[in-house]
């Protein structure tokens, strides 16, 4: 008899597998800009999809991994890679790279509130448990970017991605203070981090440079 | 009156020997290409050696690593750097280069198979045990790269590397099923490892490109 | 009644505090020089801050990492960021190159004694011990180029600096050996870090190069 919660799991659920398929095309899609073969693909797949949940538990010494759990999810990746392959094509990229911008988005927010509220489960203070949400959120990318050669678009490109995370982080920490319950907490953390990068999508806004020279 | 597992064990020992200092080797080569210091070429060779086993054994929360228990292998690292810089000339580069590949094949496949037995005996599902596999087998090698700042070449050359050790790795997950004694799960393993590897080298078989443009 | 512990306590954090602010400028020079935006200016300082302490302490298991038992300094951390890409211009960036040199020379010296007195408390070997502390002490860097997409200046530019961490770390163990008491070793181990790399500094002494060509 709980059924706003089995309502919110799927959803949770939904948005979750969602936004995974989104991290790993863009790790397919960064790869295939760098004429990666079939192998690199594929690990860059799961990297860009499981980096950033599998560093957090690392440095949380956190077991089992998700993709330990859930090793179906390697199935996945690898028919997602293959299928990319066979399927896509040159003028499919740009494409793409504009359709995951959303669910990318969605990823960042409930990934960010997921790893904020582990870590906070696990005990750690407010500004690690922060932390550890845009590690979560983001650190996919990062490695998916250094793999890659590249300095990673996160700390580069001047558009608001971590930092959409870091706001939702919070928004996280100070709802489970106040006792909310768990799915108001995730819902608002990953609704404020949503919101501003879709705000900051569609107004380009950029963060301010340093001036060095 | 065990000869057999002795003998295999012997066989197994000399065989990590040359495959580790293979996977050594090839990151001195990859440090000279890149002007690396004295420094730069022991850690780099002591990266491609253990990268890969410590990656795993850090993913599968196993301690102690192989250079912990056994550390005099970092003794030999050192040495065998000196000894490469007092000894090697760029004439010997492209020769070591083509040497290397036997035993780098024969440390593709042992690697494998140890690695993936390791993770199977933790108990983890057969797809993370391949995972496992494939991390130890060519993870020193990405390191390597991405300290040298490139792509990784298992990534990006076209040629089966990771591809072989995956394949290995299964046979060896298949033998471990139909419970084949553990010499013959490893030498199975290792060996349709090594003969793709081998094959892949002798014939020029590249990996199918994703024909992006 | 015990003087002499507690001045060299303060003395220590007093070095450990401007070392770890050096280790932290220098990542925000590295990232203001690669046109890095905020949130990556943050994340270089605190990668180039902590992330070698973090790596020794994932090798060795150990928790919790410095930075989650002394959460402010992550706060510290973003503030410095902040300051610098408020106050600092282009004209600074040589002139606070060459002002840290001396806290991260002292850095070098003081977390590699750390490192190594970690290590061995937790009863590794000597050579891992040693190993750790020079991890300790150049890992920081060695990932902040790795983001910046450069080889780690510490294995490419010739300039003696993990060797100086290197033979600090076997004073460490020497000392320990001999049971000298625990503010003796470090003070030995890091002043004998800190004079070398001076020395170095100070006479421009370069590694041997291996003449590949």
């Amino acid at each position: 008899m709980k059924p706003p919660v089995i309502n919110f799991s799927t959803l949770q659920a939904a948005v979750e597998i969602a936004a995974t398929l989104a991290f790993a095309l863009s790790g397919l899609l960064a790869g295939a800009r760098k004429q990666l073969d079939v192998v690199g693909l594929c690990i860059i797949a799961g990297l860009s999809a499981f980096g950033g949940g599998t560093l957090r538990d690392v440095l949380l010494d956190r077991r089992p991994f998700f993709w330990v759990e859930h090793a179906d999810w390697l199935w996945a990746l690898m028919g997602l890679s293959f299928a990319a392959m066979l399927f896509m094509r040159g003028r499919h990229l740009a494409l793409t790279e504009k359709a995951i911008q959303w669910p990318d988005a969605l990823g960042l927010g409930l990934f960010t509130a997921n790893g904020t509220l582990i870590a906070l489960d696990l005990g750690q203070p407010p500004i690690v448990a922060v932390l550890m949400g845009v590690i979560t959120a983001t650190f996919g990318g990062v490695l998916r970017d250094i793999v890659c050669n590249e300095i990673p678009a996160a700390f580069h490109d001047h558009r608001p991605y971590a930092l959409c995370s870091f706001v939702g982080a919070w928004v996280l920490v100070a709802a489970v203070h106040v006792n909310a319950p768990q799915w108001a907490a995730i819902s608002a953390a990953a609704a404020t981090a949503v919101l501003l990068r879709g705000l900051a999508l569609w107004t380009g806004w950029t963060l301010p440079a340093w001036r060095i020279r």
